[in-house]
């Protein structure tokens, strides 16, 4: 017998269109009609009507607004719903995330904020055995080692590349079991996964939710058009040639607002298909849920094909390759990355650090659930993707900056409890830019530096000033040698600062230290810079042309062309040429003999493989002071960037600033950056797969399939999450992002990076906009800025020092200011450690869990091969002494391993 | 306190862009998303899970389909909410008829069929209080009769005249007292009619369907966008300056298909604006229900205005006049009439007479309920109307002729029973089209006339032969003088027929009788016609320019034009000079600087007032049988006409033919013929109200309000169900129409009617279908061919012809035929009567009402104004007797009254 799996279900995206608040109201159905508060009333009671039936919820965020305002009465029906089976909860996270985008601790923490709440609130019976990723637009290997260790029965999903699939069902590989980690033991990641038949819809002609077409089940014969033959034909049709178990998503985006269509049909379908056994058809059609399948699949002692890499790129056909949105708005995607820093730091260590004074103190009422509930909500697959409609994005991003409010709360809380102060705390959420009222105008204020990472760090601090000469002292009253403010860069920056004050800070881990900054009347005058165009001189050795300190790093510039030309690295003596420019690829607008796809939010297909080149040269101009030198350089007026080497930093800061991107011309543009060098690549280049694990690529190749490259750019794609690099035998060349962002190697020795896009048409994926951002204070077009971070390294050890500088990109610390003198019985310094952790280990959690518990997540964040050193398992002894409880502990750490403890 | 009457409501067309079975399924939705099974099923739901909750419905038709699918539990839980008021019916008919083409027996019949349906389903309580006739297209006098003399308490209605409307909203008139009948005595026909606020729709802003885009309440203060206070605000200020009490429509077309989504939010608002009488708001919100409505608006004990005439035409705009659709789709309209016919003649009154053998005899089982509830759904306001889609048109016609299918099953059993002869009835349906295979290749066969109406009538046999000469006797064996075949006019008619056979029959009142017809060998040749050209015969006196029998009538001919040029009665020596010809208005396409408004299936509007001539003149033939005299007229190759004069007729038989209208040009035509006459008619004129009472009508006038006068022709139209005239003091010319058609008296003298429409443009009135009928068989276009009789009487008694007259052409005498000799012991003759009734008293309805009881309609048919001899009460002896019981009863009748006896 076949049995026919009916998986009845709907997918509710936490916002795309609309906002998700419109969509748990059913808000603004006129951009999209979808009201999640209906569906969900809706199923419960279609649910009560036929104990056969079953349905499957997803996503927490919106389960969870519903659940808060339903009587108890409704609560208990659905705990009754839930403990029998009908009503099942699946993947079960605050949303689906997105797996190109995301940094795996923020999607480990709306992970933990969906399971918690269906676990506090259902109990075994709410937790979700499978993983559900039917949307997201393809998929991440350290997404299925995640599920895996998360305990997931099983993974499905909907999207794959339209080669792979046909393949995979040539050879019935839809289904195979994902070996998610080099690094990990089998089968700590192995998951199952199954590829869903029809992405997540039903069978064609099949579809009985309200916003389907498709004709209902008219089984009246009194009535006209009698149909039930002919949809029983055509539904063993679909079976036909299947074998045991097959499985069907009867639903789709926002379905069930009514489910008695969807239900009533199907109890239609099942009873007259069912009754065709008696006519001797073995096909047997149930009600079922993607776990139920999974347990008969494995009833049925199959083996799978086994899998290494991952799902990069998705194409849904030949020139449709979804890899732009793997840059798509770089502004919400770092300030989304940003606020994951600032939820860690500000709001989690911090509310623990300091008690429960931080949730209600001398600041008011401060709390971490509302940026929690912002970064989560921003991990789904149409938010920190950036393929949300314009008014969605400012949503997200508002969300977050509620979130930052609360969170500031709780931080001058916390700070007051810590340090005995109860001065107000200034926060200069602008210093991006170069805006801080305080610093501009202060002639003294002190700066509290904490640091979030379980070792002491070292930070360039840049603060807008308008005075010339200041005088700096660290907790210990020390002044800090020498600083002396250098002239502002004022076109690229924002505000009335006139000179920008750099020096080096370092904090204890986990903990803070304090600076303090007078003016010092009629000091020194800035330091000047020196200004350079290339044509004008040509072939004359510049004194700028070489940047170095003493120990570490040394870069040269190109004097013809202004463009670096080469990067030491002084200690290991290993030299490679580099030159960096900056182009952009020309969008297609969708007039195009091969295929009408236009570039949009989601996909990148450039009109030539060529890239134009936005200027030859650069002009340029460099300053120098005992704590940075600076090369800034001038592309085009909507293109610049600074080449930055602070004077203890083993990496190279190109901080880029890009746009408005000008489309006077009618042509959409993809701006990036392109790394030309002398390593010899032979196709290969590395990224990271969820600022995690870190994968091998290769240009025109995939591991599972003989690829037929129809993309030559985009197919070459991948998600840059945290750090890409390239190598050869001798040098390793390591980028690290500030946010995520898409990228590839397409020639030798090459690595790009798109930074930018702005598009002019919709890339007919249901977004329905062309993503060209602008706004109130970028009408002409979004500015973005950004850095990246150069390491050059021995391939052997560059893990040692790309891991804790991307750590250090991630977590940042936190600034907060204070003006004029503070109290003197004020605690300057504190860490919340007795000791570094060693370096191989990384805390990557430490949360309020409740009132008497804390979350701690320690993490070896070393892959099996990357560092003799570092690479090898540690173990922590911890011991933690907390207002309530005290806790001793051994743990042992293997690659890339993660512990959670509660305590 | 003012008190917001909310009523829920969904309005749910009995086929309009789908049909009836496809609207109840939810079927292509593609067309429309409308599924009515879906509304009851989640109606019921929803007021299950609160009692406060209220529900009107009114398409019986819809919910019989419902109820029979449905559970006894759910049928029990149903009565339960009847019982308690929560659900509602009302209206109650099997659909909303349309007021502008329906006739009042069909009407009576579908609203018995509903009201009998819910009173022997649900009792008194599922007994509807109100007539609810939201949608249709204008209100007729007539309906609400009917309505009041049903025992209504109230009439709702939604569309009204523009100027009217504003005119009432201004003197608070849009509650008034219809008084309905001005020859019933009142109150018989006084009732309550209020007019809706908005149409039936929601007001703005407060449409919570799914088919609605209107913000819902979003009332949790911690998610985006609470409104609650926005939502209370707007809503008091609709209710602003209201007192007492009002009603507000909450639902539209096909809404409530997930009811959850209205009465959600409609909890919150009755919630937040009654918390609101904490602060002194003097506004009371409650579910309500039209009948609930209408008792606290009598306690109020107010006064109405009056209103004698109707609410024809209606405009919704200046120049939006919805009178194109008194005469869209000419041969549904016509395929209606005949089919009302069949159904009380053969289904009715047969079932009865011939009993219980009828439904299961020789023939098989036939059945009534098929063709009651074609005609029932036929009455929509979007059926016979002809305002709905062609594919829906067809429908319609579909079911009609499938009812006629199962009523000669019924016909055939009956007829062998009352005749003792099981010989096969065949019947020939397309004798309109001269087309009868039996009677075009028999030498013998005998024809059973059937004559419905309760006195002897005498008719006119037309039947194709290929003969030339044939004997026909009487059931008495006595022939039938003279009958010789006349050559058959082939141009007009289809099959393969050369001559006609045409002889008077006779038939007893609610009998038959039958004829024998054999053909003679080497008989005579028929009568052949002679030909005229207008141009070639100008000046020169023909011999068919006059054409009369002894008695009756005379005709002449204006032998210049060959258009009719007088008509005489002879028995009262009346002579008017009467033109008649044939013109068509060029439809509007919405290209005008005054409006955009194109003529379309609803909507009349000429782009100019002068309508263009089909032609000057008219070729004519002539043909003189003693049974008919006939000039056959020809004004294009679309339009010709037949002007017949039978023997022994009192009337002017004018058979046209119109189509396909040529629409080569791109101009869309409605096509009218004209009758201009020496009658000063002062601007006024009269037209019937669906069949029954007659209404003054005043060129450019309305009785109840200033006129501004927009549209000369298409606002001067009205509806003609059967019946016309223009009259002065000493002439009346009656026009009786074989079907509903528009028409008016634009000059002194002139009556004209709209016969046929081609339009090539839509008039935005949701149809979305320009009215351009082309099929399989008329895949040019249209042909459509119909009778107007003409009688010319002076007007003290023009009712004692016109009303016998206009019956005959409603009811029809039923020709069955059997080929061959009939059996000896052949029952010949037959009458139900034992004695003809009195002129004035018509037999509406006989019908088997059960097992063991008939209905029997009575009724009074003339005005009390209209004939000094048949507008006198009249008393009738009833002594039936039937199979099981016999009954007496004296039964005295008024005007025009009605009186319905189950025996």
């Amino acid at each position: 017998m076949l049995n026919v799996h009916l998986v009845p279900h709907t997918h509710d995206d936490v916002g795309w269109l609309k906002t998700v608040d419109q969509y748990f109201y059913g808000d603004r159905n006129d951009i999209q009609h979808a009201g999640v508060q209906y569906i969900l009333d809706s199923v419960v009671d279609q649910l009560l009507k036929n104990p056969d039936r079953r349905f499957i919820y997803v996503e927490t965020a919106f389960f969870y607004r519903w659940w808060r305002q339903q009587s108890s009465s409704m609560q208990q029906t659905v705990k009754q719903l839930v403990n029998e089976g009908r009503l099942e909860f699946v993947n079960g996270g605050w949303c689906m995330s997105d797996e190109a985008t995301t940094h795996y601790s923020a999607v480990i923490d709306q992970m933990t904020m969906g399971l918690r709440f269906l676990n506090e609130t259902f109990g075994p019976c709410g937790r979700p055995r499978v993983a559900w990723h039917i949307d997201p637009f393809g998929h991440a290997r350290e997404h299925a080692s995640m599920f895996a260790q998360m305990g997931y029965d099983g993974f499905f999903f909907g999207r794959l590349d339209y080669q792979d699939r046909a393949r995979r069902m040539m050879y019935r590989e839809q289904e195979l079991l994902w070996r998610a980690s080099d690094s990990l033991t089998p089968p700590m990641a192995d998951l199952f996964t199954g590829i869903l038949p029809n992405g997540y819809n039903p069978p064609e002609g099949f579809c009985w939710d309200q916003s389907c077409d498709d004709a209902p089940i008219r089984d009246d014969p009194d009535l006209e058009d009698y149909n039930v033959d002919d949809v029983v034909k055509r539904f063993l049709a679909i079976a036909e040639g299947q074998t045991n178990h097959i499985i069907m998503t009867m639903g789709s985006d926002f379905q069930y607002e009514n489910a008695n269509l969807w239900y009533k049909n199907l109890d239609k379908l099942i009873h007259y298909v069912n009754a065709q056994q008696a006519n001797g058809i073995k096909v047997n059609v149930l009600y079922s849920t993607p776990s139920c399948y999974l347990q008969e699949l494995h009833r049925t002692n199959l083996t799978w094909a086994l899998k290494n890499d991952d799902f990069f790129p998705y194409a849904d056909d030949a020139h449709d390759f979804w890899t732009g949105y793997f840059t798509s708005r770089p502004a919400l995607k770092r300030y989304e990355r940003i606020s994951n820093s600032n939820l860690q730091v500000m709001c989690n260590q911090l509310e623990v650090l300091g008690g429960p004074v931080s949730r209600r103190g001398p600041f008011g009422v401060g709390d971490s659930k509302t940026m929690k509930e912002a970064m989560a909500v921003a991990q789904h697959h149409d938010a920190v993707s950036g393929t949300e409609k314009q008014h969605v994005a400012n949503d997200y991003a508002r969300r977050l900056a509620n979130g930052w409010q609360h969170c500031q709360v709780l931080v001058s809380n916390s700070l007051a409890g810590l340090s005995g102060s109860t001065a107000e705390r200034i926060y200069c959420d602008n210093l991006n830019i170069s805006v801080c009222p305080l610093t501009e105008s202060s002639k003294k204020f002190s700066v509290n530096v904490y640091n979030p990472l379980a070792r002491p760090v070292t930070w360039p601090v840049r603060l807008p000033v308008n005075g010339t000469a200041y005088v700096v002292s660290d907790a210990n009253g020390k002044s800090v040698v020498p600083v002396s403010p250098a002239t502002r860069e004022v076109r690229r920056s924002r505000g009335f600062a006139v000179n920008e004050l750099v020096f080096q800070v370092q904090a204890p881990p986990l903990g803070y230290t304090t600076y303090s900054v007078s003016l010092l009347q009629n000091g020194p005058p800035p330091a000047s810079t020196q200004h350079h165009t290339p044509t004008a001189i040509k072939n004359k050795v510049l004194n700028h042309s070489v940047i170095t300190y003493e120990h570490f790093l040394q870069v040269t510039f190109d004097p013809d062309t202004g463009l670096l030309s080469s990067l030491s690295n002084l200690e290991t003596k290993q030299t490679i040429k580099l030159t960096q420019n900056f182009y952009w690829y020309n969008a297609s607008d969708g007039n195009n003999v091969e295929s009408i796809q236009p570039s949009g939010a989601y996909i990148f297909r450039p009109n030539s493989s060529t890239p134009f080149v936005i200027s030859k040269t650069a002009k340029t101009e460099s300053i120098q002071t005992p704590a940075v030198q600076e090369v800034r350089q001038w592309f085009s007026p909507w293109v610049s960037q600074v080449v930055r080497l602070y004077a203890d930093s083993r990496a190279l800061e190109l901080e880029w600033t890009v746009g408005p991107v000008p489309i006077d011309d009618d042509l959409g543009k993809e701006v990036i950056t392109r790394l030309d060098t002398s390593i010899q690549t032979a196709q290969y280049f590395y990224t990271d797969s969820n600022g995690r694990e870190v994968l091998q690529r290769k240009t025109d190749f995939r591991p599972t399939w003989n690829l037929k490259q129809s993309e030559p750019i985009a197919g070459n794609y991948y998600p840059i999450n945290s750090r890409a690099f390239i190598k050869d035998d001798d040098d390793q060349l390591t980028v690290v992002t500030d946010r995520s962002q898409g990228g590839g190697s397409i020639n030798n020795g090459s690595l790009e990076i798109m930074l930018h896009r702005r598009l002019l048409y919709d890339d007919v994926r249901g977004v329905a906009e062309p993503l060209n951002e602008t706004s109130g204070i970028f009408p002409k077009g979004l500015v973005v800025r950004g850095r990246l971070l150069l390491s050059l390294d021995r391939p052997a050890s560059a893990a040692d020092a790309h891991r804790p500088l991307a750590q250090e990109v991630v977590l940042q610390p936190l600034l907060t200011f204070t003006g004029g003198d503070l109290h003197p019985n004020t605690r300057l310094e504190f860490s919340g450690l007795q000791a570094a952790l060693p370096p191989a280990v990384h805390l990557l959690t430490l949360s309020q869990w409740d009132k008497d518990s804390v979350l701690l997540r320690l993490e070896h964040q070393f892959q099996s091969w990357e560092s003799k050193v570092n690479s090898q398992p540690v173990t922590v002894n911890l011991q933690v002494r907390h207002s309530h409880t005290s806790y001793t502990s051994h743990l042992h750490l293997s690659v890339p391993s993660l512990q959670h403890i509660r305590t």
